[in-house]
Formats: C-alpha cells, sequence, structure tokens
C-alpha cells in the first residue's frame, strides 16, 4: 500500500473518534490533518518520520510512546498533558466504547502473556524498581511512597497525601500494639517503618528489589527498628510463617490476571483466622482487557491493571470475605501531577543519571499515567479481605468516626 | 435401593460434614443418629417419615424446609435457630467448601432458571409482596421498611435501624433540593416518601405490585406529598424520563444474573450525566452460583443471590463507573431477627389471616434467612454508581464527617 493510503486510512482512524478539542498533525511533507471542534485544548504535533500514520494504526500507544522518545514525534510547547487530554478525553469514561477500529488494531497488537513465575517477576522487578535509588527521590516524596497518595482535598502537600494513605491504610487493617504484620511488596519500606512506629506492630516487608530491600533495610536501622521490622528479599509465595495483619499496596498491578486466585490462596494461608488484610491497587472501570502495551513494554514488564469484576472472582473462589471496598478516583492523578512537577523541577539531576531518551520516557510514563486517571477510565481499588466477616466492625465508622475509633480501642 | 440403603448413605452424607455442635436425629423406626462433637448447641430433631433421608440427599433444602411446613421434620423446642446453626456453621464462610457429595446432590437438585421478561416478572412479584398488607404490618416496622436495617450498634431498635438505613442511602445519594429521584422497587413507599420530606426532592416509585401501589399512593397523599411523589405500577424497563438520582433497594435480588446488563443498560439510560445510584441488595461471600431452591419455590420466585464478581462485570460491561462498595455484614441477621420477634408476639393475628403451614413456613424463612447472614456466607451490598467519576466526592467523609457534609451543601 502506498505511503499515501495509509495516511489516509490514519486520518480516517483518528477523525472517527477525535471530535472534542482541537488535534493537529503536521506530517513530513508539510501537510497538515486537522481534528476536533476548534475549542481548546488545542495541541500541535510535527510527524518527523513519514512512516508514522502506518505504524500508529497498529500500535497506536507503543509508536506514540517510542516517536516521543525518540523524538520522532514533537508536540508544541511540549504539551503531553493537551495531547493526552485531546486523545483519551474522547473516550468516554468506562467500557465499550473504544472505536471499532482502533480497538481492532490495539487487540491485535496486544498479546500480553502475563506468565509470572517466581523467577520472572523478579526479573519483571528488576527492571523498574532496581533503577538507581537516586532516581526516584528525585520526584516522589521524602518517605518515598511509590503508590496513589491520599488527597482529601486538592491543597494539601504530597507528603500530607502520602502520610494520609499510610494512616487510611492503617485505620483498616485495625492494628492493634504487637500484632504480626505482612508488608507484600514493600518497597524501600515506609509502610512498614511507619506502622511499626506509629502503631506497635512487628512487620515483615517483602520484596523483589535488591535495591529497595538494601535500602528499606538501611531505613528500619537508622530509625532504631530493626527490632520490630524485618525485610526479606523474597517472593511472597515462599513465605512461611501467619500473620494477623496483610497489607499490600502497589503490588497487585504486578501479579497478573492469570495469577489472582493463586495470590488470594497465599493470602488466606498466610493469615490468621481472625486476619484482616488491605490490597491497595490500580484498577480500572472498564471489564477486564489489556494494559497499555507502552507501559509494559517500557515501565512494567508483565504489569496488569485488574477490573473489580476479576479480582473479585478470584477472591469469591478462594473463600476470602470481602469487607470493603474503596474506589479511589483522581487520588491518583493528583499523586502524579505532583510526582512530574518534581521531576521537571528535577530535570538536570535525572540528566546527570541517565540520558535524554530516558527523560522523555519518563515523562511520557507520568503524563500518560495522569491523563489514564483522568479521562482513561483508571482508578485505584483498595479492598479490605479477611477469613471471618466478624473481623471487621459493623460500620465504617472507626474509619471516619473519632468516637468509633476510640470505642473500639478501648474494647481491645 | 432399600430405605435402610438410603438411611446409610445419609448418615454416611451428614457425618462428613457435620462436626461441631450436636445434631440427633430420630427416624420413624425409632433409631437415633447422633452428629457432632457433642459440644452446644445440641439440637433434636424427629423424622416423621420414612422416606424423608432418601428425599434430603437428593433435595436437601427443599426438603427439610417442607418437612418443617408439613410437621414431617419436628424440631424439639422449635429450636429451627439451633438447628440452622449448626447445619450452616458446619460450613466455612465463604467460598468452595460445600462437601463434594452435598454439592453434587445440590447441583442436580437446583437447576434454578431466571427467565425473567416483564410479564413473568410482574408474577413473581404478586407472590410474594401481594400478600395481605395486614401480613407485613405484623413483622416489619412502622414504616414498612422491607429490607436490611442499618445497626450501627446492636442495641438501636429496629425504627432507629430502619431510619439509620434510609439517612445512610440518602448520604451515598448525595441529594440537592429539586433533584429528580427514581426510586425502582419502592416497597410500601417508606424510602421515597422520607427522601421527598426530608431532602426535598421529587421521587418517582415504580413497583409491579398493585397492593404496594395502593398502599404507597395511600400515604403520599395522607402525608400531603402527593405533589413532590408519584407511584406508578410499572416495570422500570418502561420508565422514559431521566434522573439525577436513582436508588433501588431489595429489589436486585429479583433481577436474575441473565438480566444484569439489562439492568444496568437501563440505568444508565434513566440517569442524567452527573447522575448517581445506589444499589442496596443482598449479596453473597461465594462464587456466582445457586439460590436457595426452598426460598425460589416458597418465598421469591426468580430470586437470586449476587456475587460482587457478577454484578461488578455487567457495571464494567454497561460503562457504569462504580465510585463505591460497602459491604454490610450481619445487619440483616439482626433485622430479621427483629422481624422473626415481631412475628412471634403477633403469631395469633397471623394466625388468622393464614393456615398453621403457613406459618411455619414464614417462621422457617425468617430464621434461615437469619441463619444464612450469620453461617451461609451471605451479605449486603451496597454499591454507588455513577456515569462520571467526578459525580461524586473525592472521599467518603461527607458520609461521615458533619464538617465534610456541611461543606458540600455549602458548595452546592
Amino acid at each position: 500500500m502506498a505511503a499515501s493510503m495509509w495516511t489516509k486510512l490514519f486520518d480516517r482512524m483518528v477523525g472517527s473518534f477525535l471530535h472534542r478539542g482541537t488535534l493537529i498533525i503536521q506530517l513530513v511533507d508539510g501537510t497538515v490533518l486537522r481534528y476536533g471542534d476548534g475549542q481548546p485544548p488545542e495541541v500541535r504535533v510535527a510527524f518527523h518520520d513519514e512512516d508514522l500514520p502506518r505504524r500508529l494504526l497498529f500500535s497506536p500507544e507503543i509508536v506514540m510512546g517510542e516517536g516521543y522518545m525518540d523524538g520522532t514525534i514533537t508536540v508544541e510547547n511540549d504539551d503531553l498533558h493537551g495531547l493526552l487530554q485531546v486523545l483519551l478525553g474522547n473516550f468516554p469514561e468506562g467500557a465499550g466504547t473504544w472505536p471499532g477500529l482502533l480497538r481492532m488494531f490495539r487487540k491485535i497488537a496486544t498479546p500480553i502473556l502475563q506468565f509470572n513465575p517466581t523467577g520472572k517477576a523478579r526479573r519483571n522487578v528488576a527492571h523498574h524498581y532496581d533503577l538507581s535509588g537516586e532516581m526516584y527521590e528525585l520526584f516522589l516524596d521524602t518517605d518515598k511512597q511509590y503508590s496513589c497518595a491520599y488527597f482529601r482535598t486538592p491543597e494539601v502537600t504530597l507528603e500530607e497525601a502520602q502520610a494520609a494513605k499510610k494512616a487510611h491504610i492503617a485505620g483498616k487493617l485495625l492494628l492493634e500494639p504487637g500484632m504480626k504484620v505482612l508488608d507484600i511488596g514493600c518497597g524501600w519500606g515506609g509502610m512498614a517503618l511507619t506502622l511499626a512506629r506509629d502503631y506497635g506492630v512487628q512487620v515483615l516487608g517483602v520484596t523483589l528489589s535488591t535495591e529497595q530491600h538494601k535500602v528499606a533495610t538501611e531505613r528500619a536501622a537508622a530509625a532504631g527498628l530493626s527490632d520490630r521490622v524485618e525485610f526479606r528479599l523474597t517472593d511472597y509465595r515462599n513465605v512461611r510463617e501467619t500473620f494477623d495483619r496483610i497489607v499490600s499496596v502497589g503490588m497487585f498491578e504486578h501479579v497478573g490476571a492469570p495469577h489472582y486466585r493463586e495470590y488470594f490462596r497465599h493470602m488466606k494461608k498466610l493469615l490468621n483466622p481472625d486476619g484482616v488484610a488491605l490490597i491497595h491497587t490500580i484498577g480500572r472501570f472498564s471489564p477486564p482487557g489489556s494494559t497499555s502495551p507502552w507501559i509494559t513494554k517500557y515501565i512494567f514488564p508483565g504489569g496488569y491493571c485488574p477490573a473489580l469484576s476479576e479480582t473479585m472472582a478470584a477472591v469469591e473462589r478462594e473463600g476470602l470475605v470481602e469487607t470493603d471496598v474503596e474506589i479511589w478516583r483522581l487520588h491518583y492523578a493528583e499523586t502524579l501531577r505532583h510526582w512530574q512537577m518534581r521531576f521537571e523541577a528535577n530535570i538536570d539531576k535525572v540528566r546527570a543519571l541517565y540520558d535524554d531518551r530516558f527523560c522523555r520516557m519518563w515523562r511520557f510514563y507520568l503524563v500518560a499515567s495522569e491523563m489514564s486517571f483522568r479521562y482513561g477510565g483508571q482508578c485505584v481499588f483498595q479492598i479490605q479481605l479477611a477469613r471471618r466477616q466478624e473481623a471487621v466492625p459493623l460500620t465504617r465508622d472507626y474509619l471516619y468516626v473519632p468516637e468509633a475509633r476510640a470505642a473500639l480501642r478501648a474494647a481491645e
């Protein structure tokens, strides 16, 4: 097919869905394509490779991400937010509205294999989390919380919102001093250290990242908490003890749908009969389906964004009892906005660690993720689970009403 | 097979699962069978029909319920609570633990067809809700709330707990004066009248029960709310207007799994773009499966108790956004306990309306339901839905924290 034929097909495809906002694309030969209703945001994009229209048809997300990384796609004023708003904002939230043609291409282009034995899990984790620790300090909060913060109002700082997230999760865990807590996917240890310090519990944190394990262990020693917190470089499936509480924040995204039953089966085994667990994970409003192929290729190999239906199906089959499901909307968009602002403020330091392509890749990751929470039907699920329904109070008052919390403590 | 062979098989089956508590069964020929660990509760049952062991093997729930209704199964001191506790309490909560043999019999015995066109829906509803209105007054609260109440503490009265339920749901609906509200399955009108009176909204309530429609309309007139509340004797699928809010309490149980997508498709059509809906329904912790065949035969034809996974699968496919899922545990057990106490206190009046078999049927229904919430893995889901994620505040504070609620009202 001649290049012009591919361009025509590309033009038709974009024209078929892009009705809100304005997108102007300049091709290599100087042709200008216009889409949308002429309303803001108006975004101007230049293609510097004549094969882009064809390649975008077959694999829109990968090629757009790579094009931005490689500089074959440039955006006027580097307005990635505007570009992704125009692209994602044209798909109504929720399910089943991705236009047929694009959906077909998407399906062809994204055969995701989520085969995830412990060895592969470790390699997937190393890909992302073993980046220089310094790198994460350049955009995360001071506690290095690499998951969605809790913004009671948009005005709070990232540090406050991350502290609020940890407190909210601690509330759902119904902690009592001396309890044994397992933190699956403990990151750089912030959650485990906070729970041990503020709630007097014993924590085992497990991670597959050598870098995280090293940093977390050092932090425990520095905080004088080594007697109450242990970090172990291992797969949660290798843990043999049992626990009163289990917390797993930002780890379920790496499990993959074919392994959900295995995940909850292990969780049940690891949990004492009166135990309570809290899973905090990115989720989707739309039906089970593929995760962004660009994200899977460059950022999180093996990553998968669950729908509530498939998550709960595994919970039900493994005989756990769901006791609360909170759905956080827009909190992660705010979190990512903060991360990107810090990233840009430290861009010179990032460039000292990695090359320019890495910087563009990371920017694309942060902005695309933010916009997918604003317009792409992504959210965060906090799923509280137990083995017995009596393990959790009758109402959710204990999470919000100080008197209810106090009554609970008095009853211990 | 000889009767004694069936009895042996029955004996083996009960012996295979009944390990906690004590069950003593006296057969027609005087044989006494003993099960359990000798601990309380100790329940003594007499069979007055020699075919019962065989029939119980094939269809345990139906035959037990019918046996109690017909008097061929009697329980010492009429201790139905104890009997059902011993039976249900031996199955750990949640999924997949029903012993193989019993599960097999259960599967054979319960082919449930949930074909539910509007005509059949009306007949199913008439079966239950067109019973004499007087009958429901003999066990429900004064507002005739025929659904799970909200017990912040076990000490509150049924009237207080039902008022708390309505207030909690109203909170989740984020009502503003003048809003148009649809109440799908409005019962005797208590919810609709409360919302119109206390929150200044316009309500359309729909029901398929002529008895409920008549009573609700009379109540609206008596309360001077006829200008703000309309009750319509129609299927929700026939409603053509759109609404700011939709509430549906204790109706989803009648929809049936094959119709979930249709239900949410209509809900989306009936909801304005910034709309919010709240579904309050009985649910199960275990995977999708059959509903008690005795309940389906005698109490709720066409009824089906949903798992969260199958409900959310339909929500996702119809492109609605889940904004909160609360799981009420044990609230319905408390509600049913209150209902049964009132029922027993009024048993003479019930007997004046219906015969003795009806009384036993109703008692079995109330007690079996209570025990299935205590030991049978049943619960209540409150699912809040929207078309846009921004339709609901960022956190759930507005439901619990007076200042957050006040700030919300000030922002209106």
